[in-house]
């Protein structure tokens, strides 16, 4: 019952804010922290939070659950500055877009069994608790990435707060994860950036861009410091998804530059059935 | 004054269905044609064609516009079968997403003084009568490519027709016109069925997009006769615009593989900036 659980929501950006609202909707008792004060007043009076986590963690004995809600490169230190102040059975998650990072400090820092890597695939590229909504997660596909030392109680508690938000729960390894959304979402946004930088270079205004041309660049305006540390975090793996699709992208061209219209039909068939394909 | 012209309009599908629609709502008498009777009829049932154009075009001869609305590669030979049915005075107009061809076309068929070409940048992926709405160009970007030769008296009309329709009108030349939307448009989309067959390719399935990695490909469901035709007839500039995306996007994959997050950082920043530039 999410309704009897204490839950430290740390960092109250769009996707801490976001689930800060859903589980205070649900009865849950969500306290807040955040480096700054202005989304914890907002938070407060969004009535997102009940109480405030005090700065040097201590109030976080008293939590069932903790969140870290940071960019994936503040996380790890994080983590290690609230380990001391944990709970023996808290369970601790995080919600950032990479899961082979956490997942490694959480094992050393001694707390692998009480730690669940999460991944929810939503969001957008607004930043900040101002963007933040209830609801964000119904139907949201969330990724779960235990370690092989992850406790049952620890997946089971998992599970359940993703659940109680009407999350489209996978369970998946943290190499595994990573290595997919380096094509499934980290490639799309450095694309849409690299789309943005092309058509300014060759001289074009982005005023002169039509519903196609903004949407495909609307992502270029994502957080500098998220795509920072998620670049950080995982970039092995999106340089070689990068690389795939340079590829692709030379094979267009080539198409197009010998005037193979047939294939760019094809392409464009191939490609909208694959987009109309019934989810599994 | 729209509400006192004869407006035929050829192809009933997206772009076509939605100038029926805005013209009829403004008082125009309205005549529609199109290869397939399921759009005319439902035009006709949803009042935004008044009559139908017979198909030897002889009707054509009391309308004192005529807008071209099928894809770029079907409107020369379109034209063709038209030009010996005009009046002396009439408009002849399109909305192709390419305007070298069709110009070209024009004036080999010596309707060049009464032809304005039009690119209205309104419209998405979507396609066909079913899809077309009332309000579509409403502060939407559409560009006048006269030629040199076309008429005061024609070019007066062409404004006329879409300030009467709320758009924001800019003119320019074919030429300019094709390199522009090369970048700003036929790169988009190409780009978006590349990233879809990048994924695809990987192994990934299309329900592991999160909301970044769907609104990136959504425009890889386009219409895939309409961007065989826009290809075709545009192929030298899109070639050029995907080989500076291919440039961009290998200097992308470079910083990422070496790890350089402060350049990805910058990146972010300075497209987030772009996007941001007041329109002019």
């Amino acid at each position: 019952m999410i309704a009897q659980e204490r839950i430290a929501i740390l960092g109250l950006g769009l996707v801490g804010g976001s689930l800060a609202r859903d589980l205070s909707a649900r009865g849950a008792q969500v306290m807040g922290y955040d480096i700054d004060p202005l989304p914890l007043r907002a938070a407060q009076r969004a009535r997102a939070i009940r109480e405030i986590v005090d700065s040097d963690f201590t109030t976080l004995a008293t939590a069932t659950i903790v969140v870290l809600c940071v960019p994936v490169d503040a996380a790890p230190t994080l983590l290690e500055a609230i380990a001391p102040h944990l709970g023996a059975t808290t369970l601790v998650t995080d919600v950032g877009s990479t899961k082979l990072a956490i997942g490694t400090r959480a094992a050393a820092l001694g707390v692998r069994t009480r730690f669940v890597g999460a991944h929810p695939m939503a969001g957008d590229h607004r930043a900040g608790f101002a963007a933040s909504t209830l609801g964000m997660f119904t139907g949201a596909r969330v990724y779960l990435c235990p370690s092989a030392e992850s406790s049952t109680a620890a997946k089971t508690k998992a599970l359940d707060l993703w659940h109680a938000l009407g999350a489209d729960v996978r369970w998946t390894t943290p190499e595994a994860h990573d290595a997919e959304v380096a094509y499934t979402s980290h490639l799309p946004h450095l694309l849409s950036a690299a789309l943005a930088r092309t058509i300014e270079r060759a001289g074009h205004d982005r005023a002169a861009l039509g519903a196609g041309g903004q949407s495909m660049t609307r992502l270029a305006a994502s957080s500098p410091a998220m795509w920072q540390a998620i670049v950080a975090t995982n970039h092995e793996a999106i340089a070689r998804a990068l690389a795939d699709c340079a590829a692709e992208l030379e094979a267009v061209r080539e198409t197009v530059a010998r005037g193979d219209v047939e294939a760019i039909c094809r392409l464009f068939t191939h490609t909208g059935r694959w987009l109309a394909e019934p989810t599994p």
